[in-house]
């Protein structure tokens, strides 16, 4: 799948997973957020739902088996191409799509979900560097977005209940 | 773009708009859902954001200008080809992906959105036979989906605090 300068938005999911009172993150090893801490998750893919997506990507990058709850964050993230700057040839690529004038490097609309543990041993394993558990007062540590601080904020407050 | 027998999930944003007690339906002049009636609606552009998106479709559908207050649904819809049935040939096309074995026709994940009326007069537009303002209580004359059903639902409770 063509995750940049994509022909269109490409939806990704993520697993917000709260557990003893700490939350599951991971070091990224791709574009985007490279080498940046954040939620584990990925591209879903042609005919699977939402929540099998989510236990999929978060089973894959950390290898632990986790049960979406419910949706705590929808949220878009468009990156455009710099100006000026050369995008890899490829002979079956069309134009890429632009936007206001610029061509749109990355756009992925992304759905957290607040996940239970259900069992595994944490292992880092495709497409990240590192993954942990982290307690909140250690969060601001990890240079997150906002959006992901909202989303584990949220799932701290869902799950705790 | 490619709505059948698509690459990956296509991501479609709809506008639930509550006006006067009434929310705001169409009827749908092609698949998925065609000749039903519908929350007014269809898929994400390249670069787009979300609430621009909303505002675009419920645009072009019924030429009303709406503003998306906040998520009030997400979910997805997965529809398998019919066993044995052909499906266009296209050049450029590569193999349908398949799920358990069969054919993904059609692949959305939908997000609808809460939205107030801004202006604009109804006149129904693009993709759709005909568009109108229900009141809650003629709601089941229409035969939406639960989902649809459950969307109104909140966007009512949400914008009539």
């Amino acid at each position: 799948m063509k995750r940049e300068y994509p022909d269109r938005p490409v939806i990704a999911v993520g697993g917000v997973v709260i557990h003893r009172r700490r939350v599951l993150l991971v070091r990224r090893s791709r574009e985007p957020l490279k080498g940046r801490w954040s939620i584990p998750g990925g591209a879903l893919e042609v005919g699977e739902r939402l929540a099998e997506g989510v236990r999929r990507e978060v089973k894959e990058e950390t290898g632990l088996e986790v049960e979406p709850v419910q949706v705590v964050a929808v949220l878009d993230r468009v990156l455009y191409a710099r100006r000026g700057a050369a995008h890899a040839k490829d002979s079956n690529r069309q134009q890429p799509r632009r936007r206001h004038g610029r061509r749109v490097r990355y756009h992925y609309v992304i759905i957290d979900y607040a996940c239970r543990l259900k069992s595994g041993l944490l292992r880092p394993a495709s497409d990240v560097l590192d993954a942990r558990w982290v307690a909140p007062p250690e969060l601001t540590r990890y240079r997150l977005t906002q959006a992901a601080r909202s989303a584990i904020g949220e799932a701290f407050r869902l799950l705790s209940k």
